[in-house]
Parts: structure tokens; sequence; C-alpha cells
């Protein structure tokens, strides 16, 4: 098996390397930037850096197109227009029904989308065991050879990953809900704040831990967002008009003052987080540990540490520092009921105030 | 000077604490359940534990209420009947208006709202030090008496606090835009995502990162947040109004598909995160880090105690596992150009691959 390789940043880079290592197989690459293509033969993801999309794809039988969302289409049109009868093309993009519904029709293109990689770019943070365990998304069509998306999903196994197939125009729903819409409400509501706070005649110091939380993927890479919202705006826009349905019957139930009703929605509201986080880590009922600790350096690490020796994971983690910025608080989420009793003893052990919050 | 505190979990008994280390004055106090006073006296929150809400209050120069917000009208206005002509009686609650609508024309009584203490609750987690620095909204109508809110604000800042006059129809404003409306639109989105996957024909392992991050806060406590969505509706619903008006605009905008456009909203969001989080940091620029880190005890803890040995204090964190549970990634937020710059240096001695996001 040969494998092409167009665009080596991290995710690209990412699949030379764990292609090298567990496939086996000989990567050529290609990069419109010479820089980079010659960084990913130096890092070890490509066995050979090609001069052109032509070249990179003689003799492949896996093409993986790993541009930004916006370039995407055309990489992978040119690559089908080089590449041979026997050879799938695929992508690594985060909007898929764009891109099938350009080239869907070619028995010998693959949508995919793996989840990973997110947290960082470039191929000097590439690694080959990137997609260990990842969820990897195919999104085949009527038109897909039955043999070609057989090979894909077969080798996206052995890179370590977890092909599944899902039809294009699901996965551009799902993903606008639980991805893309998170973004822009974090964009808004942060932009709201600015506003409340710019107009107002006081200057309000604490935002509050809420309003950090809710809006920190704010604004995050732009050119990346900008382009992941063009490409998937339909499914995108109509999940902002849900939540905007959605956000009104709140506004109204609030409005009409019913105490217990409002509680009751607001219990809804943390079943559900649990549920989705649940479904996530699957390790157990997810528990919220609070410690108040005093906010300077060498206290997460004292704390991270004592659970770390005693074997205990800490699946996620919040700091809330107080206005003095001299205490604060530490929320930490442990999966399972046993483990969190541990990690409640621990951190009292080491005298902090700790307490489970009531789920 | 004599103080009474009615209600003595976190606020109130901290209140007291605070007072008896820092004014020297003898505290009084109540509560409704005779086990949390008896233990109230028992950390030293308290001198005296009184039967009744009279005998707390009798001889007292100042009265804290700080009972649930549902409670506080009614609690407050007791205390007014019992106070003497020259006691100010002042309450916590996180909303005013309601509660200055009602008490306001007292010129006894001045409304008030410390930010702090919203991480944990009970009298077990109450400390002296919990107002150090901390803002406190004090709400003087028209008829306040002048030398009563000169005590009251002097005693204040005896307690640490910084306190600071605003009406309270803009506290409440301010209060739903940046600490009650997060709340509700984690609730929502949260809501939406649990919906989605239950109807889609696809379990959705992996929520991603930015869904986490903007619900964290889903369905926290929801017997306060019942009582604060029913004291605040008016300005909670006015917030949400305005919400729903500024995701009809990102709908339009992500639906006419100009990318740049689309960018330019993102940058903008990113740029009002920023000046929210530094003028509540005033620690220079906040630079985010991302660390590639394997997932697994010990990892945080290795990170932390670096940059705390070094004396880099991490001001906000965030984990992200990836799907595996076996790797992920790691945000730190480090105040200062200079301190990130130290801590990108730690954490890749330490061998771990990270970068500074783009701002």
């Amino acid at each position: 098996m040969r494998l092409a390789v167009l665009g080596v940043g991290l995710i690209g880079g990412s699949i030379g390397m764990a292609a090298r290592a567990r496939l086996e197989a000989p990567v050529a690459g290609f990069d419109p930037d010479p820089e980079t293509l010659r960084r990913a033969v130096e890092v070890g993801a490509l066995d050979e850096a090609a001069g052109s999309i032509a070249e990179a794809c003689a003799g492949a039988e896996i093409v993986f197109c790993a541009a930004p969302v916006s370039a995407l289409e055309a990489l992978a049109g040119d690559a089908l227009s080089v590449a041979g009868e026997d050879c799938v093309v695929t992508d690594v993009g985060s909007t898929k029904r764009e891109i099938v519904a350009g080239l869907g029709e070619d028995e010998r293109f693959i949508g995919g989308h793996p989840l990973a990689g997110a947290e960082t770019s470039g191929v000097e943070n590439a690694r080959a065991d990137l997609f260990e365990g990842a969820r990897w998304y195919l999104t085949p069509t009527t038109y897909s050879g039955g043999l070609l998306y057989d090979r894909l999903q077969r080798a996206l196994a052995e890179l370590g990953a977890r092909p599944q197939a899902i039809d294009a125009e699901s996965h551009d729903r799902v993903m606008a809900t639980v991805s893309h819409l998170p973004h822009v409400i974090a964009n808004v509501l942060v932009s709201q704040a600015a506003s409340e706070l710019r107009d107002g005649s006081e200057r309000m110091p604490d935002a509050g831990p809420s309003l950090r939380d809710t809006t920190r993927v704010a604004g995050a890479n732009p050119q990346i967002w900008g382009d992941i919202f063009a490409s998937n705006r339909e499914s995108v826009a109509a999940a902002i008009d849900e939540t905007v349905e959605q956000l009104r019957r709140a506004a109204e139930l609030i409005r009409e003052g019913d105490r217990e009703a409002v509680a009751e929605w607001h219990r809804g509201a943390g079943a559900d987080r649990r549920t989705l986080l649940e479904s996530e880590l699957g390790g157990g009922p997810l528990i919220q540990l609070r410690v108040v600790v005093p906010n300077k350096p060498g206290t997460v690490a004292e704390l991270a540490l004592a659970l770390g020796r005693a074997g205990v994971n800490i699946e996620d983690m919040a700091l809330y520092p107080a206005a003095d910025m001299r205490t604060g608080a530490i929320s930490l989420w442990i999966a399972g009921e046993q483990q969190a009793e541990r990690a409640l003893g621990l951190v009292r052990e080491l005298g902090y105030t700790a307490s489970v919050e009531p789920g």
C-alpha cells in the first residue's frame, strides 16, 4: 500500500507518521508551502516530498487531503483528476455536506472527518498516535465504491482510529449543534457582556466564573471558524434558530416567575449535562468536587499530584479565582463515586475545604 | 460596635468571622436551623447564638441578613421591625431590585451584594478572609440615612471588601448579563445538544470541548437559581431578549456566507473576551498556552508543579481529553507575556509539545 498526503499540517503530518509507523506504508506528500513540506520530511511525517499533487498521487492507493476547509474541495478535485482509477481520495474537513455535494458522485471520493487535533496545529505538533481511539467519520454516498470504502476504513482502523459511516447531512447537523453552535453562542455572549460593561456607568471588574466558562471559546481561530461557519452555514443557522426558540421559551418561563417551574427546568438542564458528559467519558457518573484554595503557584499542582499519586484521574477541571486573586475555588470532575470519594478524602487530608457539589 | 447576623451559612458565617477578627466587634447570630446556629458558634463565626431575630438585633448597630434570596425581604423586614432607630439593616442577596422596592423607603435599609463565596456553601466553609478584595455592591436609595450608609461601607471596607454604591436597577441589569444569562444559555445549549443526540440515529460520543466549556454551569444549584431567576426575572428576560436579537443577527451573517465578514465578527468576539478577562485580572494581557499531554494521573500535577516552582501563576485552566482518554490537551492562561514565555519554556523542558494560541 502506498499513501499520499496533500497538505502536511498537524492532521496531514500525523496521518503520515501513523501510516509509516503502523501501516508500514510509504507516504508521499505535497504541500503548497515548501518550508512546511521540508519540515514534514524532517519530523518523519513523509518518506518523500513530492513536487506536485500529481507526483504525490502517482501510484497511491489512498490520498488524504488535509487542507483548510475552504481549500478542500478544489484540492480533492485536483487529486481525483490525477489519481488512478483504483485510488480512494478522502479529506479531513470539519464539515462534509458541501464537499460531498461537489465530489460525492465520483466513486473514488469518500469524505472524512477525524475528531482529533482540534487542540493545536502545525506539523511540528504532529504525532503518530493522534488518532488513537478517535472517532473518524466517513461520509460515503450511493456512488462510493464498496472496495474503496473498505480499504479506507481498514486503513483508518489500523491508524488507531474508530471509523464510522454517517451521511454528510447528519454529520453537519450534529456538528453544528455540539461544536459550531457553542462557538456562536460564546461570541454573542461575550460581546453582549462587553457592550453592557461599556455602556454601564459602572465598571464591573468581576465578570464571574459563569461568564468565563460560557465564553471560553469565544473568538478562537477566526480564519478556521470563518471557513467552518461558511461551509456549514445552513446547519449552523438552523441550530441558532433552534437556540433562539429555546431562549424565547426560557425568557417566557422566567418572566412568569414560577420559582418551582424554573427550578425544574434548571434541574433538567443539569441532568442533560450529566448525560452528555457521562456518555462521553464512560467511566461512571461524573462527580464534581469543589475545593476552596489559595490562588497561588503550586496549589493546582499539590492537588493534582495527590490525586495522581493515588491513581485518581481528573476528567475535567476549572479554576475560579476570587476577586482578590488570592483565594478561589477549583472544581474537579471525577468519574465514579468511589474515585470521587477517594479524591475528596485526599484533598481534605491536604487541609483544604472540599465538598461534593449536589448533582 | 455590635453586629447581628441573621442566617449563618457561608456568607453569614464569614461575615461573623471577619467582624470578630477585624472589627473586634461582638457578633450575635440567629438561624432558623438550631444545628446550623450551633455549628456557627463552634467554628467561631459568632460570639452569641440568639434565640430569636429580636434577641440577635438587640443593641446591634449593623444587621446583616444572609438568607436565600427568596427569604430575604421577609427576613430584613422582620429585622427592621425589631432593630433600633440607629441601626442599619443590610442583606447579601444576588438580586437587588425586588428587595429595594419592598424596603428601600426605610432609611435604615441598604441593600448589599458581596461578589464572593459563589464557589461553595455552608458555615463549615466560612472563613474570615472570604471578602478580602471582593467587590461589595451597596444599593442605597434617596431615603437611605447618610450616616448609616457611611457606617456600613466603612465596616465592609474593614472586613476587607471594596464597597461600591450602585442603583438597584443597574446592579440587576449588569448581573443579569454577566452572571444570570450565562446560566440560562448553558441550560438551553446543553438541552439542545442532548436532544440532538437523542433524536439522531448516530450516537455522538464526543461532545467536544467547546460544548463542555459552554455548558459547564448548566443546571448548577437548581434551588438557588430558581430564586435568582424569579427575583431578577425582568432583567434576565430582557438580557435573553438581547441575546435572541444578537443570535438572529449571527444566523443572518452566517447564512449570507461571507467568510471574511464572519471571520471579522469572530475576531471581534475574541477581542471582547480578552478585554473582559484582562479588566478582571489586571496582570497584563492574558495568554493561552496549549499543551499536548497524555491524559493520565499526574500530568496536570507535573505541569502545575513546574510552573508553581518557578512562581508562574495559572490564571485559568481547561482540560480537553481526546477521544481515547489517553491523550489530550491542556489550556493554561497566563497573565503577561514574560510569564507566558517562561511557562512555555518550562513546559517544553518537561518534554511536552506546547504553543501559544494566536490571540
